[in-house]
This record gives structure tokens, sequence and C-alpha cells, in this order.
């Protein structure tokens, strides 16, 4: 296993189009355009089928990569993972969080294993495929795959899984359909909880926190079964998945670390707590360490209530439950770390306990 | 001064028009109907112009409070104070609190000043005066005649004043064209937040926040002048302000005690845990105090940023910032107090700092 | 079969609590309330699971009417049919329709088939029957017991039959699953989809538009299968399914008569034109006849396109596609009628073909 | 007046960066892209203020079309004129008008004005100037200009001018205050009515419809003041105006011809009819004529009604007044023009009168 350097940088954006902060970084040297491996972001759009903000984003940065890496924007499109997640409701603040690797000597007293990466992408699914057991299987292959791309053997050592999915759309349920098959669901919106939670399954199979047989019935239903570092987003546009796993690495020359903790449900402040203290932040830091980034996911309870009072996200025809719970899962992690540049993703179906989800905290060590 | 005595009771709802849980308490004899003052409630609309579960709450509880207290429906909205705040987004919880005031002993041991509660009604306003002088001056009147009814002499016992303001439809923008007057706005969602910002000023003259004079032009502007306790919601159904003050008594012997904090941003953790500290709760309460209830105002902050992050409450044209910052706020709350049955509402316009906003909470002593 | 006289009247309303033309209408003599069968409206809620204007507009209702009929307002509820489609989008306007019989004695000289309406319900449903076979049998019973009620034997006499049924929440679906039962669905919103879908089915079954056999996975499937007069409503009030019968009745004796077409898609002006002229109405009408309202469904069509181009309706995360049907075929009808003051209601699965629905019409004759 | 050919071309698109279109027309010869002056697209965002749509339409065809015309993207921009309104809502369908111009023999048995096209850009604004006089003015001159370049001379023959103009953000406004300036208002939102308004009003004065003074205080307020030609569209990427002025011109061999007409209202479907029979359109069209498309404004009548029937498109704090009024004037021509690939645009302040708009069409002539 060669040792690797991995950087992290948080980049604000002034809208989905916005590539200026990472062209100024590139420009300055600080970020070297051929180390980039995976852009995550949070955009400003519904999160929905119809959010085009992420493309949009994705796109810009294609075009504004591909001169500095001598490619063409659709090979930019293959060679980075861009991972954007719509919607920054409430006080969430859209940003860029860019992730770099390159080979590194890892320095004689570094103690500790440091922030690894790895990516990994699955086979074009068929649209009958997505929220089943193939999406499943295929993702847990593709777990592996970017674990051993990461430079990490144990599953405690993986922190945060994130995964880009595919959804249906009324041409692929009738694509399904032409061939005499029926898709999950013929919604585009509850396809992407059914790709979202398909995906999620499959890192909890890799990982062993679930067993390994998943049924299609499960998915969306046996809401005990999950994984606790899972992030998934679908997106409309690909077919298959794609895999980053963050985790701790003793193949990594890092000046990063991460941690993680789990929310039991939207409003579970201590795992927050927990999850900044895992890292050594928090109320009383440890000297030199500093917040990079958080990456957590939320969503709507599914028996419509949290702690025993009702809340109404399931029964409102107006905003998605989506966008509800990203706002208050981002005002509470917000407050707890002082900024609204925090990555907080909607739809954590099988991602943590049922209206809970992970939270990973990556920080800078001195 | 009277010694009275007066009691909180927080009641879960299952809609708008749900008043089952407060029947019950009257029919166990829990709570004695004459003695209600107020009722403040969330509801579960959009908080918006044409959110009609407020209007819809108010005239279920009056129908069914009528035949208790011998009354027309009608008298029942003259007699106690309905202030109804609409949007649960996120994790917050449709509720009601429910104020009862009677005269009382005041137990020989009693210690220190309790919690009081006192009313006073502004005259109706022309739609031509709303959020302007008029309207704040009218306000400050009736601040001061609350004070009074609630047995409160020195303005920092005043810990929350709620206020319950008119706001502009076409038809009332019309009225005022017709007799050649021109409205503060011609639009019905914004002459909310002008109703709202002009009552709020009106609590900061009469508290000595600020000034004696405040002009026409402040509001909406000076963001420089707001009250640190007042919580101002507007509703179609009325034309004149309805004031509640919120305060601590010497002439009270309540089993409850109220306190506040500014929050001075969307995601000030600190101002949250400040005001439960300051009635004895937080993450170590003294033996004995349980939460009743939690009062907050949210609003995204007119500049566009939290903390140097920029937000997009501002620019969404698909969801209205109230709704928004309502949902953000009402998540750390609720991380904070562990419990979305709270009360926080939008529209925070001179109330606490630009993009902050009073919190109080209210304790049940041992 | 006694000879009735059925009256309709439409009425503008200001509001959902809005009761004040009504109570007019009768204190003038124009309505005895007696004679109130059934009360259809528009009001101005989202027309989705949150849509509290309905039940806020039929408890005004029932308040308002039960000293006019001696009667609580529950069992004013029992006694008429109150249904209340949401949504008032673009240029429809809020109103109720009010049906009144009476018994009647036919003049000598009247011509013809005039209106005539008939009522029946079906008992309740399991929350696990709610888009299935078991809904459908019972109310295609339900709409030939309504017939007969109606004074109509002739299939081709029925020119609307109005349904309203119920739709699932959390805690239905809870309830079935605890029985060891799933649900057709588990969203709320779509729940109401597939209400509406099989209580259509059901009018085609009973007028023998389509065969007597329907399968559950024919529900929200099998499109080539629907009623040309359905029109299904879901909320969230009841259990059981409420049918009303429009049609032209020999032993009617009213001064109305009803017509109807179907449009095939949702810009279909050609059928909104036919309907008008089947009552004598249109660009020319016939001399004294005028127009008292309009009834038509408008739905999304599910392939996603009409005449070729494509729509954005389903993969609208913002608006629901239900929203955007009715203020399209609200904008066409209101065009080609003059008035936005008609009943165009939403979601017209298996009412009409795919992407379509029918369209009655009701006119006063001279 | 040099002699022109101006072509006009639909192209329907399945999403807001699909250039794939208008790409197979230039690959095919169809469209030479050193002609094209100015594309008008419907894109399917929400036509607000984050409307990300427009922008990213614009991107995408900007990049597209560099290669083919040896420019940067930036240039590109500079050159054509990309008009793109957000919102396709109901059956409305998300396409382009692609206008090319080319300098033309007119052949010799040419008979009549045919289809003229002009453009011109304004000076950039100052935050301060939109929706005021300033904008009013500098509009006028400029469509002067693009009516010289469009080789029209007389008024009568300008039936469509198309405006691109800016908005505020909470950017501007600060830059405004700055500068110790106020702007017309502080609303993002409210501001594109604004310039909307300033901007036709300019139209107006332009074309002798109103006459040259009009006051700051006249906009958004005399409504009787309007054009019955000006279509104005605000978005977030300029700080200028761009005049595209369509006509019928002595000097243009084109294939095309434009009438128009005035809605006086959301619903005046007789307006509709009488701008297709305008150009030989309509139930009975001439021989060999044929439909390209429709443009059209809509908007919510400000006195909130539509013939005497309340609308409620003014108070909805859930869905804007823009885009309730495109579903409902997008559902009328769509009705009777069977077409949902129609550019009806929202926001018709100034332009036609309140509640209404002008409706132009374009036919090809056989």
């Amino acid at each position: 296993m060669p040792t690797t350097s991995v950087g992290v940088f948080k980049i604000a954006t002034s809208g989905p189009g916005d590539v200026s902060g990472l062209m100024a970084m590139i420009g300055s040297g600080a970020i070297d355009p051929t180390s980039i491996l995976a852009v995550l972001g949070k955009t400003e759009g519904n999160g929905g089928v119809n959010d085009f903000t992420r493309e949009y984003a994705v796109a810009a940065l294609c075009t504004a990569l591909a001169p500095k890496l001598g490619l063409s924007p659709e090979a930019v499109e293959q060679r980075i993972a861009f991972v954007m997640s719509g919607g920054t409701e409430g006080v969430l603040s859209p940003h860029l969080t860019v992730f770099t690797r390159s080979a590194a000597e890892r320095p004689a007293g570094l103690s500790g294993k440091r922030l690894g990466i790895g990516m990994a992408h699955t086979r074009d699914f068929l649209p009958e495929e997505l929220g089943r057991s193939a999406q499943i299987a295929e993702t847990a292959k593709a777990v592996k795959a970017a674990m051993a791309d990461a430079g990490i053997s144990d599953p405690a050592d993986v922190h945060f899984v994130q995964i880009k999915c595919p959804l249906l759309t009324s041409e692929r349920v009738e694509a399904a359909n032409a061939r005499g098959n029926k898709t999950a669901t013929t919604s585009a919106y509850s396809s992407m909880a059914y790709s979202r939670g398909a995906s999620a399954l499959g890192v909890g199979v890799a990982l062993g926190e679930i067993g390994p047989v998943v049924r299609d019935e499960d998915v969306m239903r046996r809401y005990d079964l999950f994984s606790n570092v899972a992030s998934t987003s679908s997106g409309i546009e690909l077919m298959h998945n794609v895999v980053i796993v963050l985790g701790n690495s003793a193949s990594s020359a890092s000046e990063f670390e991460i941690g993680h903790a789990v929310m039991d449900d939207a409003i579970d402040a201590a795992a927050v707590t927990s999850a900044l203290k895992s890292v050594g932040l928090g109320a009383t830091p440890q000297p030199g360490r500093t917040l990079v980034n958080i990456f957590a996911k939320a969503e709507a309870s599914p028996d419509g209530t949290v702690r025993g009072f009702r809340h109404t996200m399931l029964e409102d025809t107006d905003i998605s439950s989506t966008r509800h719970a990203r706002a208050a899962v981002g005002g509470l992690i917000a407050g707890l770390s002082g900024t609204g540049a925090v990555y907080v993703s909607g739809g954590a179906e099988h991602q943590g306990p049922a209206g809970g989800g992970p939270v990973a905290v990556i920080a800078r060590l001195p």
C-alpha cells in the first residue's frame, strides 16, 4: 500500500455556476488540479427531481477544469467524482468540498491513522434494478473496492461512504415497461428514496453492519436495517453508482482526520457533539485542531414523530420532507459547529436509524 | 395589586381543528375555562398570507369553549387572546400553550418573583397606518397597559411580549387607495413584515429599549432599532394589535418562572442555552425544575449571511424565508431542549438584532 | 318514482370559513336549508394531504347550518354531503355549489329529462382496502344505489358522479402494518391518487363503461380503464366513500339540465365546447339558457407529454402535479366559459383517459 | 435599408442544459450559426429569483456555440441575445425559439411586409435606477434603435418587443445603500416586477402608446399606463436591458409574418383567437399557413379579481403569482393553439392592461 497525501478544501460558492473559488486556489497553487479525486458540493436547488443546480454545477466545474487537466469536459466528469447535493435550506450555505490525493512519503514521526479516500464505480443499472437487490449487491462490491483504493482494511476505520446513485424518470419507467418489467415505483420523486435506500443497504452489507441477504421487499420497509456511515444522493445524470469511501488509513500522510457518530433522531444534539469530539473538536477543542467540514444525512422520521411529538414533514404537500429535514438538522449542526457551510444532505433511508442519520466530521490537525 | 395565580399548559394537537386535548383538561378539572386568558398556538399552515390554519384553530377553540363559558363563539374570541403562529417546519410540532390567571393568596413562604401575565388591546388601525408610527405609538401604549395588568412595573421583569397584529389584503390596500392614501406596501406578504416590525418597535419604545421617536422610514430599514423581548405575529383576522405581556411579578403566586436571552443570529446556540439556564434548566437543571415551553422568533438575516457564510433564504422563490428560518431555528432549539413542541415563530423584524431574535423559556418550579 | 325539484346555487366565498353567502340565501328564503342535499366547494388550499381548508369549510358550514336544521354540527355533516375540492390555482375562484332536492309536482307541459341528484355511502374501509378491489366493488354498489336515489335508470343519463374518498396517513398505514397488512402505498400523498383511482374504477364498473373485474394491480397502471363521468376527491376526514350521482331524470321537475363531454387531454378545447353545447350553451347559446357551473377533472398526463410535447408537471418537486394541472385546465375552461368560478378538481386517475378527464356542465333553462 | 432574411426555429429541449436540438440543426445545415441573432427560451425553473435554469441554459448554449462561431463562450453571450424565461407550469413545454437574420435579395413577387427583427442594448444601470425613470428613458432609446435595426419605421408594425432586464439582489441593494441611495424595493423578488414594469413603460414611451413623461411613482402603481407589445423578463445575470424588436418590415424577405392582440384579462380567449387570425391562423387557417410560436405575457390581476370573481394568486405564500398566472394563461393558449410549446412569460406589469397582456403570433407562410 503506497502512502498517500489526502487534502480537503472547503470553498464557498456564490451560485451553482460559480467556479471562481476553486479556480483561484488552482491559480495560486494551493490545489493541484491533477490531484483532485472528488468534489462534494451543496447547491441551492430543491434537492428534488427537477433540481438542475446539481448538473449545472458539475457542468460548470467540468468546463472550468478541462483546460487545467488537458481533457474535454466529458473526460473530466469521468475522471473526478462530483457529488452535488441540492438543497441549502435554512442556514445551510452553498459550498464545495474538494478532495485531493497524491503519492507521498509518510513522515517518520507521524502518529496514528490519517484521512484516506478511495473510489469505485458500479456498472450501469437498468431502471428496474434501482431500489432492489441488484443495486444493493453491486454497491457492496464497489464499497469494498473503494476501501482498498483508500488503503483501509478494517471496516471500523470507515467513517463516511458517499454514494451518488440514479433515479427514475418517466422515460426510464417507460423503458422498463417496454421490456415487460415493472420498476420499484413509478414516481420520479419516490424513486430517489428507493435508490438512496438500496445504495445505503449496500454499504451496510459491505461493512458487515447488516447481514449479506437483503430482499427487494426490505428496501424502504425494514428500517431496522441500515448503515451508520452511508450517505447517498440520487441524481438524474447517471445510471450507475459512484462510491467514495472516507476513513482513517495507516498509509495516509494526510493533515486531516475523520470521525463520526450516529444521530438517533433529527434533534440528537449529543451525537453531533460526540462526532465533533471524536476528532478533537467541540466545546473545548484540542489545541490547533480546526473544523474543516461536517457531513450528515437528514430525514423526516417515517413514523411521523420525533421523541413523541408529531412532526408534519411527511404530510406537507407544499414542501418536500427532505427540504424540511435538511433545514432542521442543518440548523442544529450549524448551531453546534458555528457555521452553516456544512454538508447536510436529505433522504437518509437506511442511512442511520429511521429518522436519524450519520454525522461525520473532518478536522485539520495542527 | 391583587395576587394572582398564573398557569401554563402545553397541549399537543393532531391538527388545526383539534380541541380534544384542551377539552379533556377542562373535563378533568385540570383547567378552569373561566380562567383562560390567552392561548398561543403553533399550527401547521405556511405561516403566510393564505394560512387558514390559524383562523380555523381559533374558530374551533371558540366553538368548543363557548358552551363552557356560556358565551357565543364570537364573545369567546373577544374574551380570550388567541395567537396562532402558523408554520411547523422541520421538527416543530403543532401544539397549544394555554395561559390561565385567577385571583390567589400568595403563600407565605413563596420566594422571588413568579410568572405574571397581562393583556391589552390597541384601537383598530387603518390599512395605511400599518407598519408606520401610528402602529408603533399605539402599541407602546398597549404594552404599558398590559404590564400594569400583569402586575409588573420594572421593564427588566418583562421577558416576552407577544403581539398579534393585522396585515394588508388587496381589499385593504384598495380601501386606503380609495381614501387617497398609500399603504406602506401593496404586497400582502410584505405587509406582514411591516406590521410585525412596527409592533415590535412599539414594544421597544414602551420598555425604553429604544428612544421614543421612531419614524415611518425607520421601519424595515433601521434594524439597529429593536426590542429584545418582542414577538409579533400578523394575521388576516383582525385590524388592531393584541398585546400579551409575560414576565415575573412580585404579585404572582404562580408555580412558573420565565426568563429570556437574545439570539444574535439564527445559529446562536449559546443564547438558547443561556435562556434555559436563566430559569434553572439546561444541561444540569436545578432539581425539580422542568421545561414547559420555549418561545422564540426566527428570521433570515437581511444581509444574506450568517457568520460570514451566504444563506439562500431571501432569494428562494419556492419557499418563503420565514419558513426556512423557523425550520432552522426550530431544529436548533429542539436539539438543545429535547423537544420539537416549542413555539418558534417567523418574521423577527425589529425583534432582536437583525437575523437573530428573542428566546424566552418558561419553567415549572418544584 | 316521486317527482322531485332539484335546485343548484353557485355562491362565491371570501375564504374557506365564509358561510355568509349561503346564510344570506337561507335568510332571504331563496334556499330552504332542509332541502340541501349536497354542497360541492372549491377551497383555496393546496389540494394535498395538509389542505385544511377543506375540513375548515365543512366545519364552518356545519356550525352555521346546525341551528337552521335543529341539529348538532356533527349531525349536519352526516345529513348533507359536503365535498370540498382544495386548490384554486391560477384563475380558479373559490365558491360553493349547493344542491337542493325536494318533492314536487312535475308541471304538465314540462318536456324532456331534467337534472336529478342522488346519493349513497359505502361502508368504512380499512386502510389496506384503499386503492384496491374492495374499494372498487363497494363504490360500484353505491353508485347504483345513488342512481336509484336520483331517479335515473339508464347509465347514459348519468353525467357526473362525484365521489369523496379517504386517504392514508402515517397513522393509518401503521394501523394496517400492526394488523400484518400492507397498504397500497405508504405515502400519504400518493394514497390520494390510489383512492381516487379505485373510486373512479368503481363508477366505471357500475355504469358498464368497463368490465366488472378489475384487479388490484390494475389500479394506477391500466389507464385504459376509466370512467367518463367520474370525479373523485380524497380527503383526510372520512374512511368511506360518499357517492353523488348527477344526471337527467324523467322524474325531475328541475329548471336545470346537465350534460358532459370527455377531455382527451389537458388542452382539449373542443371537448369543453362540446360539453357547453350539450346543454345549449357555448358561442351561440340557446335563448334564455345560462351557465350555472362546470365540473371538470384535471391531471398531468402520466406519460409526461401533451400532444407530443414534454410537460414538466410530474418532475416538479416544488409544486405538486395536481396543482399544475388544475391551473392549466382551469385556465382553459375559464377562457371558454368566461368565468373562473368553475369546479376543476385535480387528480383524474381513471377519470377519463390518461391526461384527460370528464367535463360536465349544468345550465339553467329559461 | 438592406433586405434581410429572417428565420424562426422552434426547438424542443429535454432539460435546461439540452443543446442537442440546436446542434443537430446546425449540423444538418438548417441553421447557419453565424446568422443567429437571438434565442428566446422557456426553461423549467420557477421563474423567480433563484431560477438557475435560465443561466444554465445560456451557459450551455454559449459553450456549445463557441466552437461553431470561433468565439469564446463569453463572446458568444455578447454577440447573441439570449432571453430565457423560467417557468413551464401546467402544460407549457420547455423549448427554444431561435431567430436568425442574414442579408438577402427580396424576391420580385414578394407581397406585403414580412417578419423583421432588430436588437439594441442600454447602458448598465445602477441598482437604484432599476424600476425608475432612468430605466424607462434608456429603454425607450434602445427600442428606437432596435426598430431601426429591424428595418421598421412605423410603430404600428411593431408586434412584440422582448426585453431582458436586471433585478436586485441583497448585494446590489447593499451597494446602493453604501452609496447613500435607496433602491425601489429591498426585496429581490419584487425588484423583478419593478424592473419589468419600468422596461415595459419604456416600450410604451418609444412607441407613443403613452406620453413621454413617466414618473418614478407611476411604476407599479399607474396600471393604466402600459404597452400593448412589451414583454419583459428580469434575470440576475445582467445589469443592462437587452431589447429585441419583432415586427413586419418592408425590407424583409422572410417566410414569416407576425401579428398580435392584447388580452384584456387572463381568460381573454377572444384575444388569443384574434391574434391567431391576424396572421391567418385559427379555426380555419389560410391554406399553407402554419403556427411557429406564440409569445404572451401573463399576470395575476392586481385588483384580485378576474371578471368579478376573486382569484387567490396574490395571497398565495406557497406559489408565486407569476407561476399561477403562467399556468392558467398557458392552459388557455395551449388549448386554443393545440400546443403547450408556446412562450408564455410571467410578470406583465405595464405590459398590456392590468391582469392582461400582449399575445403575439408568428406564422410561417406557404
